[in-house]
């Protein structure tokens, strides 16, 4: 876990990529994707950011997109993940979606950056990584719904419509990614914690008190 | 208003920026912007978009980085006084956040790309106009947090922390410009009404029925 005043390593979401010469440009890639925009990046960028050559690159990643399409996919992998470990944690309704809410909410802050380039640059990814990355985005969006739908047939959850309400939820997760910075008050644990209660009332949850 | 099938012509926002020729600039900028991002478009694609030669660009804005100016600004202004005017219209603080929501998500779905470039481009605007753009940005999450601080006064809205509120609030609208198109079932003004359901009910209303 990074300290909250500086951002994580993002590496430790890429362990299955091996080398760590391969993870070094995944990161450098990252960062330049994060600051310049993917069409604005070149592979000249990305292996001056990882201390290589642009010829060694090529040893890695066959191209620029491909170097993206891993950071995306593995990003989405990632999230599909932890909701569905989430929810599998508990039987109660109102607890598995707290429990989504937070991993959730606090992974946009914590990982920002690998967020915002899995997000924002959904239309640079070629067209089978887009199909797979579309996949994993529908994936989660059923884990959402079909939590809510539990909760609504258990009389405990109570929305207009389930899809509008499962959007809504991963809206608000996803745009912590935009605005949240290390800098500011909030741990991503404190803000995760903070929107699932928010979240829960959106749901039709009274707060206990 | 356009229909759903179209996105809306941008130049309705900007009716105060002469001649046309400087309009047509703006959205040819726009574009590229939202397609490639800031930094992968060049000041050739933006007049070549316009129809117009590259030095016919600089009659009307010194740079690149003046357009991109002139198009955050705008459209920040807008919300300002969107949010403003709505607020404006009642006493009731549930009728007048429903109106605030309303308005701020149908703004965004409207004109999402409009939005997104606004949003996502903030790190390429030039020091003095970012100052600006964080200014409107300031105001318009202060009207977010009066009219939620109206309702906590009144007995009517109940949220444990009046700013985690206020940005999950503007963070649903302003999201909605990342995945909102023109193709899906909803028309802007639907998008509007039922976020503006699942916010009141976050601040604590409970749905009359």
């Amino acid at each position: 876990m990074a300290s909250p005043s500086s951002p994580p390593d993002p590496v430790e979401l890429w362990p299955q990529v091996q080398p760590e010469a391969a993870r070094r440009l995944m990161r450098a890639g990252l960062e330049s994707f994060a600051r310049r925009g993917y069409h604005a990046t070149t592979t000249r960028h990305i292996a001056t950011g990882a201390g290589m050559s642009p010829a060694a690159l090529y040893v890695h990643f066959s191209s620029k997109a491909a170097l993206l399409t891993e950071i995306s996919r593995s990003g989405h992998e990632w999230t599909l993940s932890l909701v569905r470990q989430a929810v599998a944690r508990g039987t109660d309704p109102v607890e598995r979606m707290r429990a989504l809410v937070e991993e959730f909410v606090a992974w946009h802050a914590e990982q920002h950056v690998v967020a915002r380039v899995a997000q924002y640059e959904l239309a640079a990814l070629p067209e089978e990584a887009h199909r797979v990355v579309k996949g994993l985005r529908r994936e989660t969006e059923q884990v959402v719904r079909s939590t809510i739908r539990d909760g609504v047939e258990a009389g405990v959850f109570d929305v207009p419509d389930v899809r509008v309400a499962a959007r809504a939820v991963l809206s608000l997760g996803i745009d912590v990614a935009r605005w949240y910075s290390e800098r500011g008050p909030r741990t991503p644990a404190d803000l995760g914690q903070e929107y699932a209660d928010l979240v829960l009332r959106m749901l039709g949850v009274r707060p206990a008190r």
